[in-house]
């Protein structure tokens, strides 16, 4: 069919990609090494073989272009990849726009994100080593969802540290994840030492991905049969996300398009660096392409942090890593988004954001909800809040494109669904979701405690 | 791809069926007419046009065996269809099974149900005449939300009445049809005169769908903008579902397959008719296949009910129609399985079960979550209980085909994800559901008010 014709644009199983892509061996610059957290010096392997699987470990430092993904991981693919690439039709008309907008649907894995891209390898290579239980956080549970279901597709325990505020935001996400077999606690918890001083300093705070990745590190510190896993951020995840921008290369090529912007929402990076890296040998050799990373007002990493070392959680156990940065202990305000509320940026996001490589904007809460309001009332699917800070931004672009009275191909990545997020909606219809203005006073507080490098 | 290799059994979106399939054509004995509630004597057109559109009326009595599908309606198809059929292979590996086990997994809709299929063209159907407003009934809010979302394509309002206890059993539904523009209240209401007759007699009842019908179809007949629309159980509704079996014959022969056994739910009809209707012409032709219909053991209308004339509503408001039923007042117990609390059947279903080409079985609620849960845990979706019904027997089959050391196909439908339906889960996790006894005692007492014709 032409391009004219479809609405998704579908491949077979066979085209499920073979092997991840790995951004590092394309990039200008290499990355900076990350840095012991408490000897400041560059990380070797063993550092990490507390906490992380062997493989995981290999790949996080690799600079292979191609790394294959193994037979098991591509079987339990299948249930849900390709994943759809969806022409927004009704969403064009709505618009009035003359640009051709598509979105690679993320949402049609079983547990409604891209999250479980990464989780089915990462279990897996935790498996194949031995490892019986796997720690980590979730901001929106969308995370922790996935891990708990690879848990169990792999016959591990899964126990899963969700941030404060969306524990109670979103009330079912714990019953799909103890569905699944997980265990599911609001962090700041007891359980660990790092909860523990937290909750001592303030018994009322909403929590962040930063203080439950440090309860997360803890507890797999503390276990010898337990691991811990990190649901964005890291190259490896980065790494298995690259599926998605593979997949959409291909989805454009059947219609024979190709897009001028790519965007994706970005927290830690991953679903971002998923659509985004596979176009950046496009782009270093001299395509004419747009990558834009969209990230929350009220948690503005990219466009107002810092590009410094800094500490992927609140306690300071992680490695340091060079990236943008708002500071390991700033405490964004308790928006919906919350898969989006990281004080830090993953390090190969940050690297290519430095050297300009990737664009950054920041959008406010209220429009966009709006934005995903029109786009449930004409595309029909409920967008994960997280996902609709893309919509917003895609939306924006075609208006643009309209008053400059051009046309462009914009593709974004509809990260997941929203089904468990109505909640939010709720909140939203009703008038009640503001729009916190970032603190300048906030961000210069909590930059003071960046460590020392 | 040989059968042994694929996951996932796609169409491309020009196999989106052209035609809706009319069993009416293939049907040994025809339906006996629907009477008029009043005089009891044979439907014409003109009782119906008060509250429906005319070209579904024409449905509703056609005896044409396929009937055009609009090219308006096909688009919007395109959405979501054609909708995958998957080969359940960890279900399989679980149960150590010797069968193929296939799903139709209608749960890829935007609104996660098989629902929109009809509500797309019902609402179609009545803008092309100019109706402004549609009143519906609804039980777990599947159907209410689909007829939402179908409202807010063509630009007409949605009033909805929600059966009580689903409606607080599933506190989002009501966000997210508030999120498509409609409007939704829990059932019985103060709004109408059937609704306050109700809760006159029982201000705690959990409400039941006949009584939600009663309410929707007062509104429409009260008001001249407004037509009734109904989620299952007519003639035109199975026909409209009839896109989901077409679509799987077309899936099978693509991996050289064919079923021995077609499982559906089945409340009013809709989803089971379905899957099954399409394959009752090989049937007759000699085929040797099974098509079983699944209701929950807490309202078992086929497989308890008598087949005589009853009203589809509490208040008689309804024609009479010759199905099975377990009298139009029976309040069924408030299992999670909203969708299927309906103490009638479609007329359809009723006659060839009378006339024996479809078989019928009724399972309990906690052997329904059971299978369910292996489900999830080993397919990775979350079902809606209502289709977990058709899972229960799907597994019982493949158990007994072992027992019996025969190999089956078997092909189930899938007929929506159960994200809106979590509260249920946690119920059964926490061992607070209950196998409610069907009450013989109750049934007499219900069918003593059978209408004498």
């Amino acid at each position: 069919m032409s391009r004219d014709e479809l609405t998704k644009i579908i491949l077979p199983e066979d085209k499920i990609p073979k092997f991840w892509y790995n951004v590092q061996a394309d990039m200008p610059h290499p990355l900076e090494p990350g840095l012991h957290p408490q000897t400041h010096q560059p990380l070797t392997p063993s550092d990490l073989e507390p906490i992380f699987a062997r493989e995981l470990i290999l790949q996080e430092v690799s600079s292979e272009r191609f790394i294959e993904i193994p037979r098991e991981i591509r079987e339990l693919y299948k249930q849900y990849r390709p994943s759809p690439l969806f022409r927004a039709r009704q969403l064009e008309a709505a618009l009035q726009s003359n640009c051709r907008i598509y979105y690679k649907y993320e949402g049609v894995s079983p547990v409604g994100s891209h999250k479980l891209n990464s989780a089915l390898p990462q279990v897996y290579f935790n498996k194949v080593q031995g490892i019986k239980r796997i720690s980590t956080e979730t901001g929106a549970g969308q995370w922790g969802t996935a891990l708990a279901l690879a848990c169990k597709h792999f016959g591990l325990e899964a126990m899963i540290y969700m941030v404060k505020v969306s524990f109670y935001q979103k009330p079912y996400r714990r019953s799909i994840m103890e569905l699944y077999g997980g265990r599911c606690i609001p962090s700041p918890s007891n359980l660990t030492e790092s909860g523990r001083q937290v909750l001592a300093r303030d018994p009322e705070t909403p929590g962040s991905l930063a203080i439950a990745i440090s309860e997360a590190v803890e507890d797999a510190v503390t276990r010898d049969d337990t691991n811990y896993s990190l649901g964005s951020v890291l190259n490896h995840v980065c790494l298995h996300q690259s599926i998605i921008g593979q997949e959409v290369k291909m989805q454009m090529e059947l219609v024979d398009d190709y897009p001028d912007i790519i965007i994706g929402c970005c927290g830690g990076g991953s679903n971002f660096a998923g659509i985004a890296f596979p176009f950046i040998p496009d782009k270093l050799a001299g395509k004419n392409i747009r990558l834009v990373a969209v990230e929350p007002a009220a948690c503005p990493t990219l466009t107002q942090g810092v590009y410094a070392y800094d500490y992927g959680d609140v306690a300071g156990f992680t490695p340091l890593m060079k990236m943008y940065t708002l500071g390991h202990d700033f405490i964004p305000s308790g928006i919906h988004a919350g898969g989006l509320r990281y004080h830090g940026e993953s390090p190969l996001v940050s690297r290519l954001y430095h050297d300009k490589l990737i664009e950054a904007v920041a959008v406010k809460q209220n429009p966009t909800f709006e934005a995903a309001m029109l786009f449930a009332q004409t595309e029909s699917i409920v967008p994960a809040p997280e996902s609709a800070h893309a919509i917003r931004v895609a939306i924006d672009e075609a208006l643009k494109a309209k008053e400059e009275g051009v046309s462009r191909t914009i593709v974004f990545n509809l990260s997941g669904h929203g089904h468990l997020d109505l909640f939010s909606y709720d909140k939203y219809l009703s008038g009640e979701t503001e729009d916190v203005e970032f603190s300048d006073a906030e961000l210069k507080e909590s930059l003071r405690n960046l460590p020392q490098i």
